[in-house]
C-alpha cells in the first residue's frame, strides 16, 4: 500500500510537513506501522498550489529518503495546499509516469489502494476513458485510470458524485468478471481551493484515513504525522472528508448503499 | 528519429559492434549524419538471444554514451543475434517502458519512424489491441502499439503479412482522420532464428535502412557502422530484408500496392 | 564543454529564462553553436536564491530537455538571482554529485572549462583542500575541487583575489608536472547579493562569456540567449564581470600578469 | 547495514541465487531479520567472473526489487564466481559510484559495516591512498577507500595480511582522533580464483557472516539464503573464511591480537 498526506492552511515550506514531523511521510516511507507493505520506495511525488493557475509537480523514482533534490525543494517551495505521496508498487513499473499525484488542469489526485483483479479489467477500464481524455493516459496504473474516469464522470462539476459514480463503474466491471478481491480506495482530490478525501473499500478493510485540524492548518493522510494518534480523527469507511479553509466535515459517500450492494 | 542496428552471425561480445566500430551506434548517438534529429539521448536498449528461450533485455533512460553499466555489459554479454537501439523521443516520455526493443515471448521488435498524427489516433490504435494482448501494453509509444498490432495480426505465423496488415490498418485510421503527416516505419523483428527488417514510408522519405554481409555475420541498421558506405546496401523503400544464417534477401513488402493506394 | 547562464534582476519565474528564450539554455543543450562538444546531456543543475539563507539546488542526470520535473519546477520557482548549467562531461561520471552548481553556505559556483591534465594532478589538488573543508568534497570533478580551493583561498572575504590565487595555485601544479594542455576557466560565483563571472584561459582560447543588461535584469553566460549576438558584450579573456543590482562592470583579473607568466 | 552474498562453484545463472532462494538477497533487501537497518534500497550492485580477464559489473541506484533490468540480466548472465550487494546508506549519497562491489583489475571487493567517525577521519584516510592509486577513487564512501588501502597494502601479493594491515591502519587513525564508535567490517574480496571473506569488529558486535557448502558450490554472505539457518556456519568474529574450489576453511585474522589491542 502507498502512503500520502495532504495539507491545507497557512503558507508553509514543504519541509515543515515532509521532514520535520516525528512521523513524517519521508520517515514513514522507510518503515510502516499501520499498512501491510513494509517499504514505500517505488517512487514518490509532490503536487503544490501557488499563484500559478495549475499546480506544481515533482515525481521521482528514487526512494524519497535518498533524493537530495527533495530535501532542497522542500526547503524552498512554499504552499498553502499541497500533496505528497510515497509509492509501494502493487505490480506496475517504477517510472515517473506511474508516480502520484496525477494532475489535470487545476486538479490534483492521489490514491492508496487497489482495484481487485486490475490486470483482468484493465482492458475494460481503459475503454471507458473517453477519446477527449485519452491523450492524458501516460502510464499503466489503476490510479491514473481511476482519475481519468473521475474527470469523465464530472469531477469538475460535482466531485463527490463523480467519485461515487466512478467507484460504481469499477465495481460493476469487477462484478461482471466475478472478481473476488476488493476495491480499496483511500484518496484525495483538489482543485486548489478545497480538498475532498475519500475512504472506501468493498470489503471490511478500507485503508486508513486520518484527519486533524491544527490552529492554522488541516492535515489529512493515510497515517497520522505524529507517533501518537491523539487528536487525529479516523474517517469512517464509506465516508469522505471535505476540507475548505480551516474547517473539515465528514459525511457519507453519495450512493453508498448502491456501492455496498 | 531513432537509430538502431541488428546483428546476426557468429557469437561475439556486444562491445565489438556497439563500441569498436568507427561509426558505432554509441558514437552515432552523440551526433547524427543521416537523420534529422541531432541527438539520440532519450534512452536506449539492448535485446539479445542466447541459450534461454526468451531474449535478454536491457533498457536505460540515460544517454548510451554515459551509462557505465552498458560498457561492462557489452564487454561480458555474447550473442549471435542481438538488437541495439538509441532513442530520440518524438514526444512521449523518457522512461524504460518506452525504450526499444520491445519483447513478446521469443520475439524482439524495434523501430525508427513515426505514426503521423499519432496523438489524434492513439485512442483508436489502442482499441485495436485485443484483450488477450492488452496486458502487454506498458507505455504510451506508437512503437509499442505497432508491435502489439503486429502480434495480433499473426506475427508468429506469417511475419511479413502481419507487418503489411498492420501498416494497412494504421494507414486506414490515418485516412479516416484525414491525417496528412506520413507513416514512416523502418523496423526489425526477430524470433531468435531469423530477422525481418522493413523500410517503408507513406511519403517519399522512408528512413534509411542499410544492410551488409561480412564473412561471419550480417549487420542491418538505420545507418552503416562505418563512415564509408562501401559495401552497405540501401534497402529500397517499400521493401523488406530477410536475414537467415549468413544470407539476406531483399523483396517487396506484401500488398505494397494497397499500402501506397 | 559545458554551458551555463546566470540571472540577476527582478524576480521572475525560471522558465522565462530557461525555456522561453529563442536560444535558451535548454535549447542550447540539444545543439551547440559556439562550443566544441556537440551535446550537453550529461546532467544539469539549477541554483536559486529566495528568502532562505542558503540557495535552493536541483541536480539531475537526465538531459535537461527530457526532464519533466524541470519544466514544472521552472514554471513554479521564482528568483531574482539564479544559476543554470548543462553539462558535457570531459571524463568524470554522470552523477548528481558531479553536477553544477556547487554550493557552500550562501555561495553558488558553476564552471565551464577544464584543468589540463586533471587526472595527473587530481592527487595534488585534493591535498590542497584543508581538513576543515574536506567533508564538502562529494564527487570527483575538477570543478568541485576548484570551488573548494576558492573557499580555502578566501572567497568569502575577497572573491576576486581568491579566484586569482586559486588559478595561480593550479597553474603552478600544472607547471610542476610539465602539463602542456591549457587551464580553461569560465565561471560564475555568487553570495546571493552580487555575481562575479570570470573568463580565463592559459592559452588563447578562453571559453566564451557573454553579458547583457536588460531593463530589469542582467544575464551572463557561456552563450547569448538570443540567436543574434546583438547587445551581448563578449567579456575579454583575462577579465571578470562584477554584477550588482542593475549594473555590471568589467575589469582585469587581479594578478593577471602573474597568471600569464 | 548493507547485505551481500558471494557464490563460488558450478556455473549457474545469477537468478538461481538472486531470486529463486526463499531468503534471497533481493527478498532480503525489502525486509531485514538480522540487521539493524530495515531496508536496503540505496542502490545495489553485481560483479561476476567469466572468460574475460576482468569481472563484469552492474551498479544501479534503484532498489534491487524494482529494477526490471536486474531480472533480465540475472536470467541471462552465468557465472561460477559472483558477488551481489544491496546497500543501505549510512550517510553518503545514492550514486552508482558509491555502489558495491568495487573493482580493480581482476579484483572485486564488497563490504558491510562502517568506519566509526568516518567523516572526521576521511581527510586522513584519503591521504593514505598513494598517488598511483588515487585515480581509482570515484566516490566518497568509506568502503571504496578501504579497498584502495587494501590494494596499497599488498592485496595482490598477500590478501590476508593486506586486510589485517588496513584494519590496523584505520584503527590507528581512529585512536589518534579518539573515536569511540567501532570499526565494523564484514567483507569479501576475490581475484576470480578464490574468495576471502572477513568478519571483524573492534567491539563485540561484528556484523554476521554465514557460510555454507552445497554439493556443487559454496555461498557466503551477511545472511543465510534460507529462512532456516540449518547448515549455515556463522564465521566467528575476528576470523576469515578462505574459499577455493569446493572447500572453505576458517582461520583467525593475522595479527588479531594487535587489532584488538
Amino acid at each position: 500500500m502507498c502512503r500520502w498526506m495532504a495539507y491545507q492552511g497557512d503558507v508553509v515550506y514543504l519541509e515543515s510537513l515532509l521532514f520535520e514531523q516525528e512521523h513524517s511521510l519521508v520517515h514513514q516511507s522507510l518503515s510502516a506501522k499501520k499498512s501491510e507493505v513494509t517499504v514505500n520506495a517505488d517512487g514518490f511525488g509532490l503536487g503544490w498550489y501557488d499563484e500559478r493557475s495549475e499546480p506544481g509537480l515533482y515525481h521521482e523514482i528514487l526512494p524519497a529518503w535518498s533524493d537530495s533534490n527533495l530535501k532542497s525543494l522542500a526547503r524552498h517551495i512554499k504552499s498553502g495546499l499541497f500533496f505528497a505521496h510515497v509509492r509501494a508498487s502493487t505490480g506496475t513499473a517504477t517510472s515517473r509516469s506511474n508516480c502520484h499525484p496525477f494532475s489535470y488542469k487545476n486538479w490534483l489526485f492521489m490514491h492508496n489502494g487497489q482495484v481487485g483483479g486490475y490486470e483482468s479489467i484493465r482492458y475494460q477500464l481503459d475503454r471507458l476513458i473517453p477519446e477527449s481524455l485519452y491523450g492524458e493516459r501516460q502510464g499503466a496504473t489503476d490510479s491514473e485510470v481511476i482519475f481519468l474516469l473521475m474527470i469523465a464522470n464530472g469531477l469538475e462539476q460535482d466531485p463527490e458524485q463523480a467519485i461515487a459514480d466512478t467507484l460504481a463503474q469499477i465495481l460493476d466491471l469487477m462484478k461482471q468478471k466475478d472478481i473476488q478481491e476488493p476495491l480499496r480506495f483511500t484518496s484525495v482530490v483538489s482543485n486548489g481551493d478545497e480538498m475532498i478525501a475519500v475512504r472506501f473499500s468493498s470489503d471490511e478493510q478500507a485503508p486508513s484515513l486520518y484527519c486533524k485540524a491544527f490552529d492554522t492548518h488541516i492535515v489529512i493522510g493515510s497515517e497520522p504525522l505524529e507517533l501518537s494518534n491523539q487528536g487525529w480523527t479516523l474517517v469512517p469507511a464509506g465516508h469522505l472528508a471535505k476540507i475548505k479553509g480551516n474547517q473539515y466535515q465528514i459525511q457519507a459517500l453519495p450512493d453508498l448503499m448502491k456501492l455496498s450492494a
